[in-house]
């Protein structure tokens, strides 16, 4: 039995066990393999079109009528400098030119669309259990929306000051999110994400801080990858946690082949915070491209448009099975993954939790 | 009882409790009242001349006979170099000029001792139980000395690959040192620390992965403060903790005002890794000189040479109630401390965290 049923109540769900929505590897089977396995399911609408959005939530529906988290972004939309996007394709010509690309082609868009009433009317016709942002939370009638349609409302904090902004904005739950998280900071306040980034707090130190500043449960992330790290989040008074690499290491990812093989060969001191794959900080294994053109750089155009320049050098080296330029999202526990289905892992560290908080 | 007595019988304590070493604000009277609660008390020696640390030593022997931690630097002593501290103080002249102080005027030195033989010997004359160091390991010749003098040995790792060095190297025991853990980063393999700095985990990935590579125990530092903190690092697979900032906020600790000060009011992301203070990566709570000179710079000399030029700005600064410019070490579990004596908190700490252990 858990010992704190928070999250269990608050969710309906078995295990305080989250899938981080990633976008890109996560899909509706993830989903589904998680919410089965009683943990918390999760689908990433950020980097969906509207048709595949609609055809994963009813792959899901088919298969499971269990919880399920959509998740969606919420950054201000960018504004165009196209200066600065010269710039940046200029500073990548040499790679184009040594991959053999035109280096003054077409480039594609970079889609992370934030939430707006199309996504919202999704939500209204889906009725998910949860919704979960990223990069703070929408504007209040959208979010009243999401809350009429009977979402539990979840958002990350990466401060103190976060979590206590999204309590007063109504959120049911707080994911604390420590510096160790793999994938994008979602950090919201304090003004430019490069500059916070210097100052967040890892888990250890981030979790209790948040627990003592707010009432609603906190959900411990970052670094969590084994049945150790749920343990020791509950005692750091987290009411659950999420885990977002461990899940990378399943076949449901999908993943470049090369992205697969850096997990298989990384190491606790192998990830970076970087801004270069999309123009916010994400913490992703070390590759060529983080280290010639960052990690963190003032040079890379707004968030989300960093992305698109560096597509087709990403495509052309994954297809020479090269992880040189594309981003290989990974959170410092990267080193404690196994390759296990997300059916498997989610059962098998609820289990070994259990086992260690029964006496 | 603690669950894990592997450190009790090691060091001959009571609670799994280490007082870090920090070279500036310990001295003998919060090593003997951390002592005497049970835990292990510390004295570091890198900033004491030959006549501070026996009088330290001294004090410490009258007033107890428990199991103290002695602390060195083993550091490469700098290769100085003329022109670089010549920018630098350039660099600094309009802040001296804006403080009144002589910009061409005499600046003490940097005084951190590295371990030698004249230091060696003290050890071989106090014959403490436990010799800890920190940047690796001194040479195998002095390391024996310190064996055969009868101390356990350890010292601080920030990855899995320095631990395993360590234990290669024949350590009792490794300090994994989170990313969150204030003052001075251990690190000694891997390169130019700014570098090694940007891939560092925090304490929730670091020390599983750590416990998971070595046979040796395991002690978890970085972001623990209070009793929920030792309890998850004991469910990571930690035997015990090494606690530093809680300390700083004990009538004991010999900092500024202003550093006090700085403390009291911190939050969790007050803090930032810096090395303009010493030469090397170090966290403390963000300040002007941080925010205007770094907070990590390739403009500064070597470690310990760093310290000398902005130590006058750092006095007079201080003097006049300001902690512009001097290192407000701490870590980023700083706002869980709170103002009680070295004693009372290790007391407090080891009861609560016992109270959760035992079921």
């Amino acid at each position: 039995m858990w010992p704190d049923r928070r999250l269990l109540d608050l969710f309906g769900i078995e295990h305080p066990i989250l899938q981080a929505p990633m976008a890109g590897p996560c899909y509706a089977d993830m989903a589904i393999a998680v919410a089965q396995a009683g943990g918390l399911g999760a689908l990433p609408m950020a980097t969906f079109s509207a048709d595949q959005a609609r055809g994963e939530w009813q792959i899901i529906r088919q298969q499971t009528d269990k919880p399920i988290n959509l998740n969606f972004f919420c950054h201000e939309p960018p504004v165009p400098d196209a200066a600065r996007e010269a710039a940046w394709r200029q500073r990548l010509r040499p790679y184009y030119l040594e991959l053999g690309i035109d280096p003054d082609g077409n480039i594609p868009g970079s889609n992370r669309t934030p939430f707006d009433d199309s996504l919202c009317r999704m939500v209204e016709e889906f009725r998910p259990a949860v919704v979960s942002f990223h990069f703070g939370l929408p504007e209040e009638p959208l979010l009243a929306r999401v809350r009429a349609a009977g979402a539990k409302i979840i958002s990350s904090a990466t401060s103190v000051a976060e979590a206590k902004w999204l309590e007063a904005h109504g959120v049911d739950a707080i994911i604390a999110q420590g510096a160790e998280a793999g994938g994008h900071r979602g950090m919201f306040l304090g003004g430019d994400p490069l500059d916070v980034a210097l100052t967040q707090a890892g888990t250890m130190a981030l979790v209790p801080q948040v627990v003592d500043a707010v009432k609603v449960p906190v959900i411990a992330a970052g670094g969590i990858a084994d049945s150790r790290g749920i343990v020791a989040s509950l005692a750091l008074g987290a009411a659950g946690v999420q885990i977002g690499t461990a899940y990378l290491f399943s076949p449901e990812a999908r993943i470049s082949k090369p992205h697969r093989a850096a997990l298989a060969a990384a190491s606790d001191n192998g990830t970076a915070l970087t801004n270069i794959f999309t123009g916010r900080p994400a913490r992703g294994l070390m590759n060529r491209a983080m280290r010639e053109l960052g990690p963190l750089s003032r040079a890379v155009p707004a968030f989300p448009l960093a992305g698109g320049a560096l597509a087709p050098l990403k495509s052309t080296a994954e297809a020479a099975g090269s992880g040189d330029f594309g981003s290989l999202w990974a959170g410092q526990a990267v080193g404690l993954g196994r390759p296990e289905s997300a059916g498997d892992i989610t059962r098998r560290l609820a289990a070994e939790a259990l086992s260690k908080l029964v006496h």
